[in-house]
């Protein structure tokens, strides 16, 4: 065998040279990025103990069948809440920490994000008396069943149904068709005891009032071992979709059981619909809730906003209703885009599985067409940004100067961009700034052209209903949703200066990165900028750069890259902030210590294909191949 | 249980009705798609006995280990030669559409696709007349070991070296690092019996004269069985670089073992170099290639191109080389990006590794980091551009108008679009079209303005190579490589009118398809039109679509969606006369009748989870977390 065993020292040095010409305090920033040094010590305590427990370190999951893949998943929720109980975890934020640190879709985690937040933001009194505590400490084990086989966003065309039987005082369930079969629901297939079932709720007069939400135990519990335990209860049939390997087909969520369900005509009694908002009387009339869409969804800002509705305030909900919309779609939109840039930056070995990015790529990916899928959504928040326009522009007809400027001055930030179209006194807000050499590392110029972008766009689409092309709604949502991002980039620079726990040379480093998210964000986009004559320059220099170039997308270019070069060497610096351990990453190509070579060689050595020098199937397949095409060839060997 | 089993007939009477609105007669355009009645037939008797095999359809394969659908693709792999044999299908033509129409990456891909075009363009004679026939049968199985563990695309910084030895007149090969470990290797790991090996040619002087191919036995052939059959040969290391699951971190290739390799001072005879070009003689002195690329690479057109440099004509190979380029980075970059768009178009089922689309995804993810990787190779299209344009406009500075003339009309097709940069008499070469809505319908000048927007791109980079940002190389080598293909489609149209296979309204029909792809291929990159001032309407008309809006993109983009509209009842119908079988398809999405799901539910009760009611793990893991949890909540259920 080659003598020549060892690696370099290249790979260590260069990393060791690049540590060396960071110039940010990683410490500082580092406590800045994760609020502090408490929270960072609190954060890193966690992982350390995650990283000791052998149930966190299964070798070879990637080469194991979906069924063993479960298994080594249900082993890792196990163990977990038995961390949560010996170290005092608490089973919210410090839970959600480990479960994204473990980067593994768990099926506890459908209990955490969409079970729980649903039945304690919408149960009634008696059910949070009676389940509460045992949803606080998974006593029972929770999933959420909303889409269908046949209805997915469309949350008002889901056809199960919950008819109310007054004699009995009970809810009826039924899955009427196959398409009414729930469909994708998390942790329903093999591991959920109950859920949260969203039905049509019929009233004993056949009136149909829409989807609302009932709770129902799915699987029977035990407390001694017998062959009934978590078996499912009559009237209910219930499996994995069968989703493996593959995004789910490409090996997304293996350890996770998404599942479906029928129900056949089942029973349960009144007092399990969740009826904090609408109920239904004992006699079968129905209670209307505030606002007609206040049950649809789990997932925090919905915590806040039920707080207001409880108080009788749903004027919020519109505006939370387009602002969470238009940023699903970018935030999913843009984290499987980057990613996959990633990805491909690493070159041919980015698309090995041990360089860590594949998998998370997968269990990312369905976020662009799930829970509101993206195309849909974006017509959402043209319609809210319509219905804002159409406001504004009637306000602007009929008020004084003064009633203008002070209900400009009211506009919510998801709307503010809005006002770059009333004329007004300040010449900065009426017209477009016209674009100097500085003007590329002055964040309030970008800003500015990020929101007159998003003004005209939505003027645009005002103005030609009768003509709309297929990419409409996805221009004028990215535009409004990134000025209403860029809002907050200015608001979050406004406030970096207040922020003690790092010096000014750090906060000059945060606030360039902030310019990059600007700068791209508009490259990302110029032909908008260009359409609406955005890239204004002064008329003495018609050529930005000053050389030779008629590319007046030249200037923005060149400041990007003049930025990237110029943050480059602190790029080591910014990802050791981070914090990221090597166990988190799981990666051989982000190695703390850059030994990327070593790093992949030795995880192939590992691999159960390598444990034998001949593959079984070699006598069985390959020879008699082999022996055959020897025979044909004539030859001898 | 649920009474209702059945499935609506909605999704079949979908289906039909769409079929019935079809209005091009999809017989005709599925013998144009398929270069004729006579090779339609052949590939479907090919796929219909592929069809009915057991070894083509094991169930269940996303739920196997990697190791087990490994040996299910030797299986594959075995079957398939039978058939040929049986069938007497061609070894090249007849194998390929097999192994397409499988979908699966079988290690005897790489033999088919590397090894074997590598060893018969340039093996010697000797070496041929050795092995040829076994090459061609099978009798032994090949790889093709390039990159390393170290470096890909940069194939001269390879560091395995191959040192003549005159004494004995052989070759050692020897992998001198780690770091050049023969590395992502197809079919090495686990299946081949011999491969070539590119490697550095040391000189018995010491001179290095850069990397060489060379045969080389990998492991022991055996005719009785025996256990030292297919073991490594001494010296070798080798073995499958653990990608599984994972693209190979999705799914992706998971039949085939991609694996390393390390020589430790190998020899191999002098004979065993594939010298049809460069050689060494016996006393080990070098003889020159024609040229100096000449033996990297593998992969059609390099056959067609290596008989034209047997006659001694190396003139093409520049070009070759720059078209290649940046169609490879064009149509991976494409490929890929389209096939995720499909993906998202059909909702969150899209996800499902049911639909079909993720495994396909995996397979196709590593062509745009492999093979050349895109960037690299999108910069090498720009120089090869630059230098065309500098050869240009010396020649238009010396050269009268009638040998610009002849200079231009010999312009090769991948550099065509230049003339747009040079003055003649004719006007409609020498300004960009004014545009009116006709335009857009408009073949002729939509490849106009694709080749416009190629000549401006280079004249601009040209003008300014002092300061370019981090995407003018993409730019430029999408755009020149845009405008080559716009002129083939040109010239399909052209020929269009000759084919007799299609009646009139058919052609129009395929003329609105390519004019589509026209249009989005435009869309795609508006900003470069727009930057150079290509969308250019008549004075009168300065809103295109005639209507309020302000934007100049707007005509183009309501051309789109009209002709998308148009074409829409003729999707169904283009679509079947692909041709594609379910079995080839594999998709529950995808299904010939439209029972999508129907199909979905069907493959969901196959799954291994769903073989028994409470999962494997119940005991052990679920059981007792919700006992403690019970504890916990001091709750009696």
């Amino acid at each position: 065998m080659p003598k020549i065993t060892e690696f370099s020292a290249q790979n260590i040095n260069d990393m060791q040279s690049a540590r060396n010409r960071v110039t940010i305090d990683i410490v500082a920033v580092r406590n800045y990025l994760h609020d502090g040094q408490e929270l960072w010590e609190h954060r890193r305590n966690i992982i350390s103990i995650l990283a000791k427990e052998p149930a966190f370190n299964t070798p070879g999951m990637e080469f194991k069948s979906r069924s063993e893949r479960f298994k080594d998943g249900l082993a890792k929720m196990k163990r977990l809440y038995e961390l949560v109980e010996e170290h005092g975890w608490t089973v919210a934020d410090d839970v959600n920490l480990a479960l994204f640190a473990m980067g593994e879709m768990l099926p506890v985690y459908l209990h955490n994000m969409a079970f729980e937040p649903v039945f304690f933001s919408q149960a009634s009194k008696e059910l949070l008396d009676h389940y509460g505590s045992l949803v606080i400490h998974r006593g029972i084990l929770g999933c959420y069943l909303q889409t269908e086989l046949g209805h997915g966003t469309n949350v008002s065309a889901l056809e199960t149904t919950a008819t109310y039987i007054p004699e009995t005082r009970e809810f009826e369930l039924h899955s009427p068709t196959m398409t009414s079969t729930k469909w994708w629901i998390g942790a329903l297939g093999k591991t959920s005891t109950h859920g949260v079932v969203q039905a049509k709720l019929i009233l004993p007069d056949g009136v149909d009032v829409g989807p609302h939400l009932f709770f129902v135990q799915l699987r029977y519990l035990g407390e001694a071992p017998g062959p009934q335990n978590h078996r499912l209860l009559p009237g209910i049939i219930a499996g994995d979709i069968g989703q493996a390997e593959g995004p789910k087909a490409m090996g997304g969520s293996d350890c996770l059981d998404n599942g479906f369900a029928r129900f056949n005509h089942i029973r349960v009694p009144k007092w399990h619909m969740l009826s904090r908002f609408a109920q239904v009387t004992d006699e079968g009339k129905y209670v209307k809730p505030l606002h007609a869409k206040i049950s649809y969804g789990g997932t925090k800002a919905f915590m806040e906003m039920s707080e207001r509705l409880n108080g009788g305030d749903a004027s919020l909900l519109a505006e939370l209703h387009a602002a969470t919309s238009g940023l699903k779609v970018l935030c999913t939109a843009a984290s499987v885009q980057d990613l996959e840039t990633a990805r491909r930056s690493m070159g041919g070995h980015g698309y090995s599985a041990f360089a860590g990015i594949g998998k998370k790529y997968a269990d990312l990916l369905p976020t662009v067409t799930a829970e509101g899928e993206n195309y849909v959504l974006d017509q959402q928040v043209v319609r809210a940004a319509l219905k804002a326009f159409t406001r504004l522009t009637a306000f602007a007809k009929t008020q004084s100067q003064d009633k203008l400027n002070e209900f400009v001055n009211s506009l919510p930030p998801s709307s503010v961009y809005l006002r770059r179209l009333l004329p007004g006194s300040d010449r900065r807000l009426s017209e477009p700034p016209v674009l100097f050499e500085a003007s590329w590392t002055d964040p309030s110029v970008l800003i500015s052209l990020l929101e007159w972008r998003a003004a005209l766009l939505v003027h645009e689409v005002a103005q030609t209903t009768d003509a709309h092309d297929a990419t409409i709604y996805q221009r004028v949502s990215k535009a409004v949703t990134e000025a209403f991002v860029a809002g907050r980039v200015g608001e979050m620079l406004a406030l970096l200066n207040e922020r003690e726990v790092i010096g000014p040379k750090d906060k000059e480093f945060v606030k360039r990165v902030y310019i990059l998210y600007l700068l791209t964000t508009i490259e990302s986009s110029l032909t908008d900028f260009l359409s609406f004559g955005l890239l204004r320059f002064p008329p003495c220099d018609s050529s930005p750069s000053g050389s030779l170039s008629r590319d007046p997308t030249k200037g923005l270019r060149l400041a990007i890259v003049r930025l990237c070069e110029d943050l480059l060497p602190e790029a080591i610096g910014l990802t050791d902030a981070f914090g990221f351990t090597d166990w988190e990453l799981d990666s051989a190509l982000g190695v703390f210590d850059g030994q990327v070579y070593k790093a992949l060689w030795e995880r192939a050595q590992t691999e159960p294909l390598n444990q034998t020098e001949v593959p079984d199937g070699y006598e069985e397949y390959i020879r008699p191949m082999l022996l055959r095409g020897q025979r044909l060839a004539g030859a001898k060997l």
